[in-house]
């Protein structure tokens, strides 16, 4: 009995061990006024769906995994969290008194998850993007679980859809022959946002996928790699570990935290594994959106074709009157709200502050909440 | 000193006998969701200049009579016509229960007018019309009066700025050779909104001016031509006027108001007295605008060409951010309102409704507004 509960746990799946966790921050500024400090885009529901991007993002990865997935988020977005996600129970609620970039949100969940099993297989995967269907995404995740008990740092490469210069981009290289990741393949290199030539020949060159910051891989190795670029990060996240399950927890990140290196777990972690020939891919051929500006959600949104208005509607507001008019309107204030002759339009309805742009100048809302902020508006951010 | 008396009364300027009133009615739908059935155009500053068109309208006007300006306004507008003219007493506001067409409210005005004084020579003013500047307009009103008082209906005509196809033309004959009102032309003819092509050939001409739909006439001579197209419209106001120093006034007009013709003083009186040739005309040269839509108020709120926004603000908001935008907006509410990247745009900010048009879309506004009647969303209307 005992060899076979041996043997047994040796065929055993490395999803077994497979630990996802959803760095949840961001405010996403470029879809104020609908996101704000205290309404982040990941706790919205931009799809229509009646979930949250966080809520969405946590129902694809609980289908895959055996154990609980964790949520590192703000402090001040605790409560909202919780509601959201009734089931997360408070060990797989890590919060962070302040922003400190991905490199300490990343860090910590796997220092702490480390302390829960060192032959963990972590999965890192945003909070506020949308992917569809699930069931592709699972399958593509298992692939990177597989691939990742290899002892890589897999990243999951997202298919081009059309040259976009708003991503990075991976290169991929050889297949690396794995029987129960057959789609995996070697990463030669990262690369920053191209500008529109070049994304052409990237896409046409079938190499290069959009990099959608996931990835899947053991926990010592990510810890390895951290260590080596942020040694102090890295001390500062295994004080904050030890004393994650005393009743000193609170104390310490507060003195700790603030200390901490801000840097991105592109640079701390990816690129260098990258660079020593340890990071692989798996193509995710996925509808992926990464939600960044209301051009996007609008995509999202697109009305049926054969409806009788060209003007999609988010929210609960069922008033919307359009006449000649196309584009999208965001609202879940009860007003009437009447649209004539104005094309691809985006307008954001909320109780205290309108927005009104075009589809083609979403990105500049992000510099719209820049002049707010230098004005002192700040009630309404 | 009996002589003396009436030979001064003889010399006396017929301004002396001038009884101006005001019809103050009609939504302005166009201009929704700023005007609403309780708060008709006439009651809204659309200029920013801190008074409403009624109370700019009757300030023109007390500066030219002696006595007191008439109101005839519905009668559920009587409390707020009276708040924003508290001068105004009870004798000269005078209540419709119903909307019954121009006709009516100008007939019953010269009616009570009659009793007073049957020498009186009337004036009749919109009560929604921008006219600027004053002087220009006082001067105009006096010719007008007297050239009435040699026994005409006087219309005052508007020097066209443009070819406009929205509003009737009125075509001048020969000058009247008026001492007292030099500039006093015989009227050919009332002519309807022409095309553009017709229109363009009435301004090149110089004979044709735009019919402002204002007024002047002895009130006996404006009598006699209602009695003779409306005989029985003219008996009802009669019995209206019998009863309206009496207690009995508000139960003849329940009574006999909703019997009344529903006809415009157009077809009642000023047709017909320009075929008889009793009609005569003072070209106005001074700016008029009508307020139609919300293309008008743009142009009456044009933004400083110096300033650093092309969008114009009517109303009390102060927090309006623009940014590569032109147009205007309207708005009372406190909300922060960001304009990005949209061209002659039209944004009208209301507790309960949004308007987001452009300029050029403007006339469309009323297409809306009876959707809205036929959808059964009455509360915003």
């Amino acid at each position: 009995m005992l060899r076979g509960s041996r043997k047994l746990a040796l065929v055993t799946s490395p999803l077994q061990r497979f630990h996802p966790f959803i760095p949840a921050g961001g405010v996403g500024s470029r879809l104020w006024p609908l996101s704000r400090a205290d309404a982040p885009k990941f706790l919205l529901d931009l799809t229509g769906s009646g979930s949250s991007l966080l809520r969405a993002t946590y129902d694809r990865l609980a289908g895959l995994s055996a154990g609980p997935v964790m949520v590192v988020t703000g402090r001040s977005h605790a409560g909202a969290v919780q509601e959201q996600l009734p089931e997360l129970t408070g060990d797989d609620l890590v919060l962070e008194p302040s922003p400190k970039d991905s490199a300490a949100a990343i860090g910590l969940a796997c220092t702490l998850i480390a302390r829960r099993d060192p032959d963990a297989i972590i999965g890192s995967f945003a909070a506020d993007h949308v992917v569809e269907p699930a069931e592709t995404f699972q399958g593509v995740v298992r692939e990177a679980v597989e691939a990742a008990a290899t002892g890589r740092i897999v990243t999951i490469g997202i298919t081009p859809s059309s040259p976009a210069t708003g991503f990075g981009y991976i290169k991929a290289g050889e297949s690396l022959g794995l029987e129960r990741a057959p789609h995996a393949l070697t990463v030669e290199q990262f690369v920053e946002k191209p500008d529109m030539e070049t994304a052409r020949q990237y896409v046409a060159s079938g190499k290069y996928t959009w990099n959608a910051g996931m990835f899947v891989a053991p926990v010592g190795l990510m810890l390895h790699y951290l260590r080596h670029s942020e040694p102090e990060l890295a001390d500062g996240l295994d004080v904050i570990a030890d004393a994650w399950d005393t009743d000193r927890r609170d104390a310490v990140v507060d003195e700790v935290w603030p200390t901490l290196t801000r840097t991105a777990i592109d640079y701390a972690v990816a690129e260098p594994a990258a660079a020593a020939g340890d990071v692989a891919m798996v193509p995710g051929d996925f509808t992926w959106e990464d939600v960044g500006d209301f051009a996007a959600i609008n995509r999202l949104n697109q009305v049926d074709p054969g409806g009788d208005s060209d003007v999609a509607i988010l929210g609960k507001n069922n008033r919307v009157l359009s006449d000649e008019s196309s584009g999208i309107v965001v609202s879940d204030t009860g007003r009437l709200i009447a649209l004539i002759g104005v094309q691809d339009i985006v307008v954001v309805d909320t109780p205290d502050a309108l927005l009104v742009t075009t589809a083609e100048h979403a990105q500049r809302v992000k510099d719209a909440v820049n002049s707010l902020k230098k004005n002192g508006d700040t009630d309404v951010l």
